[in-house]
């Protein structure tokens, strides 16, 4: 918005200038991200448990923390703070940054709704996963069908994608299998987020260090200098994901502020789906789905220990007559607290693998 | 090292070429430190327990998480690595990374001639510390007197420094101030690292926020362009202490590995001084003294908590014959403690706090 706003007063003073540079607009939106959300954390929590929204631990082993009841739904913080200062800080005429930002709110809204559903209306959960798979379905379509036939301007086509690792090569999908691809990124990356919220403050940090990662793949993306030296496709206007993303980094370190162990309020699925789908949403827009799957590798194996838990259980019981057990507990997490470690010991460590997967991710990328 | 080993291959493969770019032998310098430290704690550590050297909490609050003793001068690890890491990446023809190199080294030194007394040999404090004062002056004063003479072509002259916040304006010292600025910033940081690792996590995560940042600036201050666009003296060669910084930077996380709550090693004197001294001695190199008042702004505080409570308390007793204290206990994040916040919650927020900090001194620059 300041963006829009400001040039208008570029007689004034030179410093409205500043406004037009990516970078300086993404410190901006991350710093308002952060401020805001620490300076409104507390009122919120006040709020959300006077209205008796709560947290009701799903299991022994996340609630090991005793004492006070943490107050739930604080994903309605980040996404009210993200919404706000990307507004503030991106060029609304942008499709890019709005597209983003519309797959976040979509997201967060559908997470509001399971919340809500759970937590102050007690429904069933089979309610809720229903209308969850089938909400997250239809933004997959929508945006993959408005990807292939808006498309802003990429120039190897709507279809294409990054392939890392890989010199000179791109991959192709016809449009159908790239509206199935869309769909699998969204709702995988939604998803593996959902399943990382388990431990407190191990989804902010480890969403912060994604998305600082991916604001900068998208200020690269953006120019044609380094995205042709980085050996990535050029996309005229993407760089303005960056100003979003850096809102979101902002935002969710403010929120880990109250978040950390032990944690005074959960993001609760209007959180998780919200900073999954914009993930998702980031990686599909910037044609870096497969530089997603390294540096948001923590979730991916999240993700994956509990697909492989319960697929190896299935099978066992099936072949042997018992189900077994390829880690002690799934998602991962629980099983590093059965092995002994504490909970801030498990988050740190994870964090700290976090970090290196986004190394990974940027090692990835074919230097010309 | 490979900067020199890998120029003669160069007809081999074009990949050798990139050993040329900053900014990948700074990645390569951060995972080797990270991933080197994650392989060799486990050993160490052990090896540390097995020779008796272990950690003796100064004080109730230091030792909140009972259970195993902590193994003590883990700080051994970081400077093994940090030296390995940057004599591989660094050029070593450039006297920026060396001298970098060698502050840390002199004083890691300096903190292992006293952890030795104190842990092993069993010495009085007051020995050990008259030596470490005496030790850390000679270090600044040789520092000091090294950069008035030799001093790597500074175009402003070498007791110029820069001063965030103002523009067109720079800060300029006799030799003698010059000198005694020198001591007062490596001492400074030196101490203020000494008092904030008094918490598990604490310091290797906050110092690994800061050398990120200074990475970053000496990334900038070591280009003409990127050096001139943000209004910081332009110290050709200076790039390189980047990737020493990045040495650091992987190294300390690795070590946050072990020594995030419950630590099982602690990086003790040697690490801190260490630390301190690399970030107060790239801080001096970069000319960018002012600005690690703002990115170590925690560091600041915590040092300065101590002053003030020591100097509140003998000030009031004097006067009113009785010592009265500002904070319920220093260093700061021990009044924290006694406000009932859990010691991995200060840790994470600490950390928040760092990050702010680091953001702070980004806008402090000064945007043409």
């Amino acid at each position: 918005m300041l963006y829009h706003l400001l040039p208008n007063l570029e007689d004034v003073h030179i410093i409205f200038n500043l406004f037009n540079y990516i970078t300086v607009r993404s410190a901006g939106a991350m710093a308002t991200g952060l401020i805001l959300t620490l300076l409104l954390g507390r009122p919120v929590i006040e709020w959300l448990k006077r209205k008796d929204i709560v947290d009701v631990p799903r299991s022994k082993l996340a609630e090991t923390p005793p004492g006070d009841r943490k107050a739930n739904m604080g994903g309605v913080l980040i996404v009210g703070v993200v919404t706000l200062a990307t507004l503030l800080w991106a060029d609304l005429a942008n499709p890019y940054a709005v597209t983003g930002l519309v797959v976040m709110l979509w997201m967060g809204g559908l997470g509001f709704l399971d919340d809500y559903l759970k937590v102050v209306r007690g429904s069933p959960r089979g309610l809720v996963q229903a209308w969850k798979w089938a909400g997250s379905l239809l933004l997959a379509l929508a945006l993959g069908l408005y990807l292939l036939n808006w498309a802003p301007p990429a120039p190897a086509g709507p279809t294409t994608t990054n392939l890392p690792l890989f010199d000179e090569w791109l991959l192709v999908f016809t449009p159908w299998a790239y509206l199935v691809w869309v769909t699998v990124v969204i709702n995988g990356s939604t998803h593996a987020m959902n399943m990382t919220d388990g431990l407190d403050g191990l989804a902010p940090g480890l969403a912060a260090i994604a998305m600082a990662t991916f604001g900068v793949f998208a200020y690269v993306i953006g120019r044609v200098d380094t995205s042709a030296y980085l050996g990535l496709l050029y996309l005229p206007g993407a760089g303005e994901l960056a100003v979003f993303a850096a809102a979101v980094t902002g935002t969710v370190l403010g929120f880990l502020w109250f978040n950390a162990q032990p944690a005074r309020v959960i993001m609760g699925d209007t959180g998780s789906l919200a900073l999954g789908g914009a993930l998702g949403g980031i990686a599909v827009l910037l044609k870096a789905e497969l530089l997603l799957l390294a540096v948001g590798g923590v979730f991916a194996a999240e993700a994956a220990s509990v697909i492989i838990q319960t697929r190896y259980f299935k099978y066992t019981k099936r072949r042997h007559g018992e189900g077994r057990r390829v880690f002690r507990c799934a998602p991962i997490h629980h099983h590093f607290q059965m092995l002994g470690w504490r909970n801030e010991q498990i988050v740190v460590r994870f964090w700290i693998l976090g970090i290196l997967c986004a190394m990974v991710g940027f090692a990835t990328l074919k230097l010309r």
